[in-house]
């Protein structure tokens, strides 16, 4: 993207939180979730602890501001030419309180879903004997995240497209006898030959009664022949993610595997054939739980069907039961529903999927699931 | 360690928190900070988000608990035999609750320095209908992770030898042409055949002009010859972390480059040399700071001196000039002085230092400083 679209996409972003502060009555947002960061300003800084953050962005009515320690300063002054950065050392709140009086900030808005308590406290203590009022927010960021510009979109599905030929090649490669531990290294090894700039999130590799840990960490254990070996892997590309997850087995699969997979793939292509703009979120959840149940295994779907993917690996929305929203155009959302039975293993299957004025349209291009579905 | 000893130490570890628990009229603390809760516990999961948790620990005046959602149910078990593990849906809240009235508790500390703003007050709201009070704590289990055991320490010796091997092999394959990325990924394949668990943070590799970023994230830069390549990597091995930073350059070395060298590792040397139990962090600080001002190059020398390093890349104390603490026997900590110049380039070099009765044991082995020093 060309520094002039990049600007005008900051400033069009920058619009849009203003009337959404003003709204709120108030003067400011103090930005610190990386991702909303980055999406407000393209300081791709990540931060080194939860506790220690490697910046803030201030969005003010009239004005855009960087505020971070010494070690990410001339980072954020290339990658942010168009904001005012400024420096704190260890003591974040008087700079930051100097920098709102300049700007006549009497009220600034927190994001309360990613600041800890304490530093809230600290915050709220510090600005308050000046007369700066700390109020917590929730999402005010995040929805503008929410539905993704072709720019995004493209990103994305370059990140899919590391991590399915990543895939393919791990296939591959793959052999009994073959630690978990083995097959998640060659998966980070061969996306980084793919041109990842990193995996979007630690690679599972789950084999045997593994596979029935929905987010087993890869251990040393031997895969062998006829098991489900489970993969949730995926890349991530200037800073953009992908999420895909397939089982296979080695060898010749069982009855059993043959059935799960079946039921598991056909849950998966009912709920995508319901996506579309206008749609509940648990009711696309529905379509693939409704199925799984009425074979009997709902119980064993342990998770929700999927989430929205973007700058994070989980964003929103969410897709499940509880606090539907509805679907709209531009969303890029996973459907992978799972069945785990313990001892056994599981099987889950997850493409990406992003909402279409008319429906869904599948981001992935592998199509390497089992004929026998 | 054996099952028995490991029962034993998570007992020990136990009871000092509830000799701490008592002390602040506190039934129960819920502990939520990823490396808080393996140690009290031997819970290794990670979170995916931050606003994600994968599960929380509490530790009543009678009971250790561990609530979890479904993913990592079986992980709980397997990891932790002596916890009851209670499963979470969409709410955990109705959980918890339910499992403080069973247990009693009518008052439950909560980690403020990690719990969100957003969670604390809905957990303080949902409890506090049942009458369970909810009480913000700070650095709880932190104090009993600041002294390691000998144990950790071998762990922690054995994650830096990973490091030393890596820093080697890839110094050795190392040449001009070669782009930092290509650097940095060297770094975690060779971290990788070493036995690393995966890196207790992103590989910094920085050359020429990037290495004045302190937290220079790795670039397309090709290396040259000449000019400073500072390398800050850590590998992570059975939940350990390590930490270790080494300046070097290809070819023949700047007059320059020999100056500021020389004279960080001499004020590395110095603070090293002062390390003993009963010393405040910031003259320890002081004593590096000092040299390097002394000699002109105070503004450079932007960040502090050190922090501990165990379960967590950086954890108490930090080694800075604010907030003194007195170094105890068995802090293991890093000593790392650093001079940065923008547009030439940065030296920083990081040894991990234990701190012993008699003063201090440096943990490296690995000793290719420059001799020109």
């Amino acid at each position: 993207m060309g520094r002039n679209i990049r600007m005008k996409v900051l400033e069009e972003r920058t619009k849009t939180l203003r009337r959404r502060l003003e709204e709120l009555h108030l003067d400011a947002l103090l930005v610190s979730v990386p991702q909303n960061r980055f999406f407000m300003s393209g300081f791709s800084a990540t931060d080194p602890l939860l506790q220690e953050l490697s910046g803030f962005v201030l969005i003010s009515r009239t004005s855009r501001v960087i505020l971070t320690d010494g070690r990410y300063l001339a980072q954020a002054r290339t990658e942010c030419p168009e904001f005012n950065v400024l420096m704190y050392g260890g003591d974040f709140i008087s700079v930051f309180q100097k920098a709102a009086q300049g700007l006549e900030i009497r009220s600034v808005g927190i994001e309360a879903g990613h600041l800890t308590v304490d530093f809230y406290d600290r915050l709220s203590r510090g600005l308050g004997q000046h007369g700066i009022q700390v109020v917590k927010t929730l999402n005010l960021v995040e929805p503008l995240r929410v539905c993704k510009s072709e720019d995004e979109i493209r990103k994305i599905t370059c990140a899919l497209r590391i991590t399915e030929r990543a895939f393919q090649t791990v296939l591959h490669r793959l052999s009994p006898g073959m630690t978990e531990k083995q097959a998640a290294w060659m998966v980070l090894s061969v996306m980084h030959e793919e041109g990842a700039d990193g995996p979007a999130f630690e690679p599972i590799v789950a084999s045997g009664p593994n596979a029935a840990l929905p987010h087993a960490v890869p251990t040393d254990r031997v895969i062998k022949s006829g098991e489900p070996v489970l993969f949730d892997i995926g890349a991530m590309k200037d800073m953009y993610c992908s999420d895909m997850s397939r089982t296979v087995v080695l060898g010749e699969p069982s009855e059993r595997f043959k059935e799960l997979y079946c039921l598991v793939r056909t849950a998966q292509l009912e709920a995508i054939r319901g996506v579309r703009p206008g749609m509940p979120t648990n009711e696309v959840d529905g379509l693939a739980r409704g199925l799984i149940e009425r074979s009997g295994y709902g119980d064993y779907f342990l998770h929700s069907l999927g989430h929205g993917v973007g700058l994070a690996t989980h964003e929103a929305p969410s897709l499940r039961r509880l606090n539907p929203v509805e679907l709209q155009e531009g969303m890029v959302i996973t459907v992978e529903p799972g069945i785990y039975l313990a001892e056994w293993g599981g099987i889950r299957l997850e493409e990406m999927v992003l909402v279409r004025s008319d429906g869904a349209e599948v981001l992935n291009s592998d199509r390497t699931f089992y004929s026998f579905v």
